[in-house]
């Protein structure tokens, strides 16, 4: 596989020194961190490690942090865990949240709950009068996520914890895809639960973590040996938990020069983009510095994806968790993109590795791919 | 760390041939298994590869196997995810189950079910008169695991699901403790559902799987992307599953030759451990043939595991998972054991890298600590 990856958000490469600091525990050091022995007591002592790695990364005490199998499990852990100790009420999610956060907090509707979403400007950010708007009805739990996967788009997370707090409810983000590129800081952002994962900052697959404050009630999703307090039950992923940690203390080490490098990669792909006459959505909202997401009209994405594939390039024509969907992003749709400019939809999200032959190659595929699409369509209409 | 492991039932060491195979997944073959590029495909070629060999490892087609985190989760997915489908009815479980299904089983009561401890003799194997007894009132839901994490006892599964499921009830095994250890047999044993753990076989932690009948209905615990057709969302933890899929492929294997070798092992510490005056518990009973759980008169579990320790040698004083808590083992109270006994329990799991040797020496420290240890008492009494 000599192909240019540009699809990090989907996943990362783990970094060398992460691979490194997991190693150890992939062979040797295999304690169950719950054993009275030296095996376990190494085990334990490298999970807090890296709690600690991780909860510096967003501002944290260690405490506050309750390992997950990743940001699926913790958005599910929170929303159907804090639902749990809360009366039924109204439960209002941004319309662009990820599936893993929607799809449980439409499901609270089994529990007596109403899902409201939250309506989007054209740049995807949530709209603040439509917030006020859903407050007025007594709203238990809002959850708006830090980053847009798909457009890369950053929410006013701020804003909206602190209106949503004035009201009563609980609120969370979605910081999965920010952690990394942009700086996250728990206690700034005002949110009671925050979502994290390992394996989209070039740790490993198979560790995230909830965080939450410490007075937040939240009911285990996982029952059984009583590990993280009670919280989240199962045998600790030590390795998984070490890449995770590692992962977070190389982010916070190169957040000064990654992101500003990668959005200057980003600038030159998207200069190209504007040449061959693509729409960059969210282009007019602050976004993370390694996403971009356009369509080129009467292209589909996925033949541009397969086009750019063959040609070397790696990239995605929507979130990676969604590839079997037909359907045009929920994304988009929300933000008011017709579904037909909709389908068209590749994301390019870049990654430490990349460099700005990367951007040129995929550059120049894209212009071959879309000369010959272009020409088959006439050749067909 | 030159000590000897012998804790094989709360984690086993990975072996060399499942780490080389999940190596490249580590490394260069990062790519999220539902991406639609090379990366992504190379991925999903290595989990289907890997579905194929769990299957293969309990008699089942690859579409039965559900990946999961690891047997908490599916355990809980199947206590949780079968209730949801169900009318509340009883949900009867063995009395020495592990927390992970024990505790799931019992929440259900918020959901207007009873639950129901099937009672189990001396030995630890559930009564089939108990059994009947429970089963004269409507129950939705069995639960008896295939072997017993502390005592290594095995239960009369295919007995259990015969009755069971003749009064209607969906019935589930757990064989996190079985599986490389005895031949499972998913249809032979005639379940509806069984959990597996990669970990706990020489695979790495972080996967396991619920394996299902195709008929049986069941609600996701975690809902989102839509991974696994539904019934699990969140990426695929490939390195891990294709870790698991390579253990379960060793177990076959060697599952003429290695356990044989074990129950020789285990034989020749239970002949040291009765010289000491040591109860074995369960062995009246067919049990795992790496696993010894006894206890030694008037001395402590906790405190024989923690000079073992100091010695060289690795083992618990009850499962690992609840390492952390004084109360004597519940698995044992339910036999009908002593408090005060139960107190005393240690349990030595044995596994592949171990030797003659280790046993030797094993027994040798105990002799050495239970002189110690009584020494003390006599002079504080």
């Amino acid at each position: 596989m000599s192909a240019a990856y540009l699809d990090c958000n989907a996943t990362s490469p783990i970094a060398d020194a992460v691979f490194e600091a997991m190693l150890p525990f992939l062979r040797d050091r295999y304690g169950n961190a719950t054993s009275r022995h030296g095996f376990g007591t190494a085990a334990l002592q490298a999970v807090d490690l890296a709690r600690g790695q991780v909860a510096r990364a967003v501002g944290v005490q260690p405490v506050q942090v309750i390992f997950t199998s990743g940001g699926t499990e913790a958005n599910n852990l929170f929303v159907q865990g804090a639902a749990s100790c809360l009366k039924p009420g109204q439960v209002a999610v941004s319309a662009v949240e990820h599936p893993c956060v929607a799809k449980p907090a439409q499901d609270l509707a089994r529990k007596g709950w109403q899902f409201r979403r939250l309506a989007v400007d054209g740049e995807g950010r949530v709209d603040p009068a439509d917030l006020e708007l859903a407050l007025g009805t007594p709203t238990g739990i809002v959850s708006v996520m830090l980053a847009n996967n798909e457009t890369g788009v950053l929410q006013n997370v701020r804003g909206v914890a602190e209106t949503a707090r004035a009201q009563g409810a609980v609120v969370h983000t979605d910081a999965v895809q920010a952690l990394g590129k942009v700086p996250v800081d728990f206690t700034a952002l005002g949110v009671q639960a925050m979502s994290l994962s390992a394996h989209k900052l070039y740790g490993p697959k198979g560790a995230g973590a909830l965080v939450v404050d410490k007075r937040l009630q939240i009911k285990p999703l996982l029952l059984g040996g009583g590990h993280e307090r009670g919280l989240r039950s199962g045998t600790l992923n030590v390795p998984a938990i070490v890449g995770f940690g590692a992962a977070c203390e190389l982010a916070l080490a190169r957040l000064d020069a990654l992101p500003p490098r990668l959005a200057a990669l980003r600038d030159r792909l998207e200069g190209g983009l504007r040449e061959v006459g693509a729409t960059v959505f969210g282009a007019g909202a602050e976004r993370l510095p390694n996403t971009s997401y356009f369509a080129i009209a009467g292209i589909e994405g996925e033949t541009l994806v397969v086009e750019l594939d063959r040609a070397g390039y790696a990239v995605a024509s929507g979130a990676a968790c969604s590839s079997t969907n037909p359907e045009p992003s929920a994304t988009l749709l929300a933000m008011g993109v017709e579904p037909e400019l909709a389908r068209g939809a590749v994301r390019v999200s870049l990654g430490e590795p990349n460099t700005a032959a990367d951007v040129d190659g995929l550059l120049a595929a894209l212009q071959g791919a879309v000369r010959r699409l272009r020409g088959l369509a006439a050749v067909s209409a």
